[in-house]
């Protein structure tokens, strides 16, 4: 066989050099260093686990997102963590269960990942995540605050100069879906066109809907293509719907927004109502980091207040991790 | 499903809670501060890689000591990387190729090794390693011996009180038995005895060989399950044989010893000649580290100077790389 033939890596990983491998490793204790200040303790996950064991927490659809193989010995099918989350929810209901509350947990870890939903290429990619999770036993605006400021204050600790959080709550669209009589295809249709803003996509799939949908939940539908932006859209969402339950996440919002902009951190953050982007746990708020200059999230997370509950341990819990290689690229792109 | 029924690990894995974890950190920080100041500049590799690319640096026995999966995407056959130091050589011998010698590189990952072969278990187990690799135009003394006392510098910087780096060449057992007309099964029947110290086994091996062997080979052979200890067992081995390539070995061996007791760190190695544990890559001088309290190996490491040439670069090199858990047991055993 032709040497060079067999020398490449299989798709979704890389090598990475030295300049930006140094590069990584000072993201990487700048960031450590700001967790460690607010009290965030490293803990270590395994490479491994058990589908059956991360679906409890992620959910059935996890099977066709990750990459798995047949353990030998026990003939139970074991996945390449995609996720240091789920692994932390299990460990905290588990073995950290008699810890005191709130628990503050990090992590510094190489996860393996189908791509983003949204993409639906199948390809896997490995990455570096950095990430942090607040564990207390209720929801609070001031934790997922918390959390967001930690993110910005990490950002601004490593010298990131242009970057926006982009936050915002799936259980807005959720309630507002749930008191609709839409098919299951058609909420999937709603919720795709809304996610890439496509106004006159989701009209027509609005248009086509089996059950006729009112006026009032047509425009509120609508808006959330261009609900994105400052404050304001809070309150231009408020005045679309009466339902209770989407005003209470709008209020919620609203606190951790005030508290946010207390800590002096208002700059960094944009708001977007339409936004449902992530893994299937989250419960309520949501946010995504972005930088000038790189296309991809430089961090994301949000609240996920069932998914310890799923491994036995009814608590509350938020966090974020970020994506350490596209932060490196931010600092390389961000002028 | 009950829960807690499949709320396990995989075996080989485990998680690490934040006491432990901290001291992994801290482990990590001290002795990459210690490699920086040495000039090794830290690179990343993949999670992944095929088992044919790995194949071509670690040899045909690598396949059954992998986690392994068909690549859905191309039928080929992947690995989850057991080691770093062959992906290190890939990674040197293409796109690193045009760098300046002495490359001198590190890393910081997890790698999943089945049990050594000596355990012979075939499970499986994550190792969270911190390595480093000297790679340059020729071999020579004081690469090894520059290794070794990094090797030792780290652990002192850490504050491990009581170790010992044992020493061996796997070069010169080779040189001694190639001499002999032993059949394969013999040849390793008698690598065994000899791995294991034990004379009485090694004395009924060589007895039942089928060619006779000559009394000065078989009193050399016997000598190697005693062969330990001080400097002093060099010289002894030396009057044991008038093999050249032996003699050389020895006397490489000879100079590396020296160079670290130059260093001022002779108190922290002894000599094992009968030592010939790890990869099939390794060609010449080999070093494992042992702490008061630990079993097991805190650190390991050899020179390899055929590997980079099979991946077509033909340069020399030699490394080792810690075992950070290890290391934070013997941190919590040393006394």
């Amino acid at each position: 066989m032709n040497t060079s033939s067999v020398i490449s890596l299989p798709q979704g990983v890389r090598d990475i050099l030295p300049d930006e491998a140094e590069k990584i490793g000072s993201v990487e204790s700048g960031i450590v260093a700001v967790f460690a200040k607010r009290g965030f303790q490293r803990v270590i996950t395994p490479l491994l686990e058990y589908v059956d064991t991360l679906s409890i927490g992620m959910g059935e659809g996890l099977k066709e997102r990750v990459l798995k193989f047949i353990d030998p010995s026990t003939g139970r099918v074991i996945a390449i963590r995609p996720d240091i989350t789920a692994q932390i929810a299990r460990l905290a209901a588990t073995r950290l269960k008699e810890m005191p509350l709130p628990l503050k947990l990090c992590y510094n870890e190489n996860v393996l990942r189908l791509s983003e939903p949204r993409d639906r290429d199948g390809k896997s990619r490995e990455v570096l995540q950095l990430g942090a999770e607040f564990i207390s036993a209720k929801a609070s605006p001031s934790a997922d605050a918390e959390m967001i400021s930690m993110a910005i204050e990490s950002l601004l600790a490593i010298k990131l100069k242009s970057f926006k959080i982009d936050i915002g709550d799936v259980g807005f669209l959720k309630s507002v879906l749930e008191t609709l009589k839409l098919a299951d295809q058609e909420r999937r249709a709603v919720k795709e066109a809304i996610a890439i803003k496509d106004r006159s996509g989701l009209e027509a799939v609005l248009a086509d809907c089996a059950a006729p949908i009112a006026e009032g939940d047509r425009a509120l539908l609508i808006s959330l293509t261009t609900l994105y932006g400052e404050e304001e859209v809070i309150e231009k969402a408020a005045g679309y719907t009466t339902n209770p339950a989407a005003h209470e996440r709008l209020d919620n919002l609203r606190a951790v927004v005030d508290i946010i902009t207390q800590n002096g951190h208002g700059a960094y953050i944009t708001l977007d109502l339409g936004e449902m982007r992530g893994f299937d746990y989250y419960t309520g708020m949501i946010f995504e980091g972005f930088a000038a200059g790189v296309g991809k999230a430089i961090l994301s997370g949000g609240r996920y207040d069932n998914l310890l509950a799923r491994y036995g341990y009814p608590v509350a819990a938020t966090g974020f991790a970020f994506d350490v290689e596209n932060i490196v690229a931010a600092l390389g792109a961000g002028r």
